[in-house]
């Protein structure tokens, strides 16, 4: 039975991962923090998980936290979970952190996007915690720097494309929409059900997001060559789920070869990853509170172009499901373990 | 080992049916039954559960059913039920019927709210299968009537009222509220996207929906006395979930009492039945994709009502749930097996 | 042409006056107050209105104001507004107040509900908004309290029945469901698009909500004798919008009547208030956007309860829509200028 | 006063163009055509019109039309339209069609993407019906091809880049989001309320959709030479609007030039296209229920493309807006007689 702490449980990644480990049988959740709800049990912050989950919120510090598990997940804002990390792997625990502070490996580039580093001796160390590209390295790591949403699922679109030199790297294009959860749980305006109900809008564009960093870091190592990449994040009036249609032109190789052949293969015994047959559409509706992350092509041959559209749950594979994988990998539960249940539908 | 069967898979309690069954270790699902779909795997059907469950839609006839499962749910329109429980039945199958078709114990009542009776032999021996109120005999059943979903969620609201004498039977009113998955899969322009989101609406009002008979059927044996209530069903833009608001005078005694606690007591130790605390509300998010049901008791002081809101997700514990929770009593197996998983937030 | 300021522009109510003033030919909008947005041009706050409204948001005084209209829509919080409106009156100014502060005539009952009235002398002076029930006073008046949203959608729906003494009091209760822009555009969780969509849930349950004094004022006039009422008011996964479902018992007098007919008459003329044909229901998709109130009856037999619903715009009908109106009737205007557009569908 | 039909007045873009009319004051609805609903009054078939609009749904044929009316709507599917046009125009009528069938001058394109072409002689004469281009012709034709609801939000987006040779025409990729409606409204299961709400997909992806060929046609116009595109649509979760996403690399003359300043030269007269200042993104809340189509530029310098987004209402500026401002245009009325109104926030 593994021990396991949650830092940061009230906000939307936190209560999935609580939601997660209540049907893990070979975990036992023994701290969950939130400065702002301190005191509460988990059933009043969120009455979901009434009669499923019964711990208290507590605000706790770091020393008092490594009496209390032996495995940590960071689900607090980059810089808030730099300073916490290091103390945690000093005291002998893991952890995946499911903010950006370790995603980067290259300090100056996390510095350039964010802000000065407090711990870059670990950036060498952490592991990007993306299974299907990374699930040795996760198996041995001490600190598993878990994905961003968007990253997670453009990343395991393209992977096979760019290894096997099938696209032209100059030429991707990433259009991704998002779920409103992707925002978080702060109160402001701007994500208030009025204002984002019934509409639909881009943001951040123009090569502004902070997840471009670590989306160029991944297919920079798959291609074996700098990737510079355009990409446009959406707000869609839906809780879950990010679809982000991906174009790039075809290489004379990618142009030969067949496509969709060479995805069964990367990915047909993968558990979370899911090769739609060819001219069916994912929809974020089917992979909605799972870990799973659903991928289709479709070659345009008036233009050249291989589309790859790709559906997650920005909080399921997008973040909290897919840190319990990592966990599991680091723990040696089978990698599966609570993660198996299929969307509801509808 | 349970081999199950599903008859009217391509629905979406069908659906659901499946997805739930897909994490019971003591079932096998064996047949899967859809003239509509006849031949396609349930993936294509719906690709939610691509990769979580493998088997193929067939038109079966009873005949070939019965060499297929031990346990069926029936998951077909009321009239197309009856014609089929009969023969799984005479074949010594234990069977869940979804439909109305055995809910009501008296023949003339069912057949002046649907149509005449095929099989009235088996009224007097189907069960109404709301574990909470008939959990023993649900047990020796062989064939459960599963309830409705808006009855669902308006008896066990007011079934311990009731049962203590504490409200006037005459003054009951349900104003109940349902998201559009109730209405069933069938393509109409009346549930078309467009005409269902961002709005709302009543429908069937003044006393013409078919769940009253069985809503009144059974607050009439809670209160030993006849019930007859006012009920009107609204539409609501969501998928998944009904929220009932149910009013009625306190009698003298209602009044003296302490109903919080009766309902703590009488629900205290379900699995699925959660009273809220005193001052909280349920909301419909709080059970979508669960088996739960969330009550909460407000006493209006300056009318002398009291008002039960009642939440239930009515293809969970409003269908598909529930049917799932009857077959484990009805096969000896933990009831909450492949049940308690909390809903996901947001 | 009528010089009009609105002190408040920067909430959901004022920028739907600014939206409804900006068809009206017969005004000119002089001002905009907005403490937050000033300095900001109204499209830079509500982009909606670009190219179609030029006025700067400013953080103006009463001094300043009255001298720059002479008509004022004060769409404040209540407190806020009883501060601000003596002052304009004083300075010659005719005012709609959008706010409860002048709403209830009895200061005791006030004060009850809210909090000390500091301007009570103005009680007996301000008329009551509804312009289907007070249109002489409203073309009189100085000052005019605008109804609240849901004793909108509950008096038009109750008064001819209550006049005409063909329900019972005692037994009113109404289940009022509402759009979330009811609940203003502050920052807070609650609101927040990941805690309202896909859901539903009642709110001030058991007699506490503030609207209730207003309704029982109105409906108490009406009857001529005290009602109380019970009101649950719920939160609908929709930006706009109020269905009430309202429930009495008819009388002997009621039950003989043609209450359809009665409508008919009571409502043929009115622009605004739209009987649907028996059987009909009306859906707040249908009055989106507008000034109009759709109203439905039926009488179930079953129980002899008449059940009414009625749908407005809770911005619409239920706020800055009626507020014109009554600025029209103030000022001479025809009543219906600028408030004619059909709700767009889908 | 302009007499006035619409052929296919049931569907969403008849209705919305019933709408519109209503407050039209130079123009008089005399016909309106549904095979469905004949014989039912609009109100009947669409109750947001009660009150507003009073005429009854005709099954008519081309015979009896063109004695009701002087200029026509036909707002009927491709291949429909074109069987009932040329008789109009032979009976010296004008029509605005909003099928996809004079859009194309190509016969031979047409029928690549549709099918047999029945009356090819009067492509040469339609006019493309995007008035910010074809203003002057538009004034004189009697056929007004009404562009497509995606093409509409595409071509206005290019043109002024196109024209000035800034963009490299070869690298278009234009990623667009549609509102359900744009489905229309027949009934069939994909377009039910519980399969689209929560969702978001892409469909017809990989150069497939039919309005491919009309939008090259466009541009190539612009650009004086062949252009030839990647689109992919999606179907968002709301019920009106587009907002299209549009990359591509800028030509050294577009890298040197001032774009912002190009937009607001080429619309800044225009009343429905509105520039967005740099920095601000068009939403599709902002145009809901108008005409509008809103613009916003932004150079991904990191990539050396332009962002261009752009947001209509698809049955607004995308259908029947645009065909009563066509139909404005070619009766001499002022442009933007009716279409003035802004949208409502929230």
């Amino acid at each position: 039975m593994l021990d396991v702490g949650i830092i940061g449980a009230s906000g939307y990644t936190g209560v999935e991962l609580i939601r997660i480990l209540a049907g893990h049988p070979q975990v036992r959740l023994c701290a969950a923090t939130s400065r702002q709800y301190a005191g509460k049990t988990i059933a009043e912050v969120f009455p979901s998980l009434n009669k499923r989950v019964d711990i208290r919120c507590e605000n706790l510090g770091v020393d008092e936290l490594i009496h209390r598990a032996d495995f940590f997940f960071t689900a607090v804002p980059h810089k808030t979970a730099m300073d916490i990390v290091p103390h945690l792997l000093a005291a002998g625990k893991k952890v995946v952190d499911l903010s950006a502070d370790y995603r980067i490996h290259d300090q100056a580039l996390y510095e350039e996007w964010y802000q000065p580093h407090s711990s870059p001796q670990l950036l060498a160390e952490a592991v990007y915690g993306l299974p299907e590209l990374y699930r040795d390295d996760i198996r041995r790591a001490r600190l598993v720097a878990n994905p961003g949403c968007y990253p997670t699922s453009i990343i395991l679109a393209l992977a096979p494309l760019l290894r096997a030199g099938f696209i032209e790297p100059a030429t991707i294009i990433a259009d991704a929409k998002s779920g409103t959860s992707g925002a978080g749980r702060a109160a402001n305006v701007a994500n208030l059900y009025c204002e984002v109900a019934d509409s639909f809008k881009a943001y951040k564009v123009g090569g502004t997001h902070r997840h471009i960093p670590e989306i160029e870091q991944e297919l920079s190592l798959a291609a074996q060559s700098d990737v510079r990449i355009s990409f446009t994040p959406h707000l869609l009036p839906i809780s879950r789920g990010i679809l982000s249609t991906i174009y790039a032109s075809l290489s004379e190789a990618g142009k030969a070869a067949d496509l969709q052949e060479l995805y069964n293969e990367t990915y047909g015994s993968e558990p979370f990853v899911r090769v739609l047959p060819a001219g069916q559409q994912p929809a974020t509706q089917h992979v909605r509170g799972t870990n799973c992350c659903d991928i289709a092509l479709q070659h345009d041959t008036r233009t050249g172009r291989i589309i790859i559209t790709s559906a997650i749950d920005n909080i399921g594979k997008g973040a909290s499901g897919q840190a319990v994988q990592n966990m599991n990998l680091m723990n040696g539960f089978a990698e599966e373990t609570a993660l198996m249940g299929a969307a509801f539908f509808p």
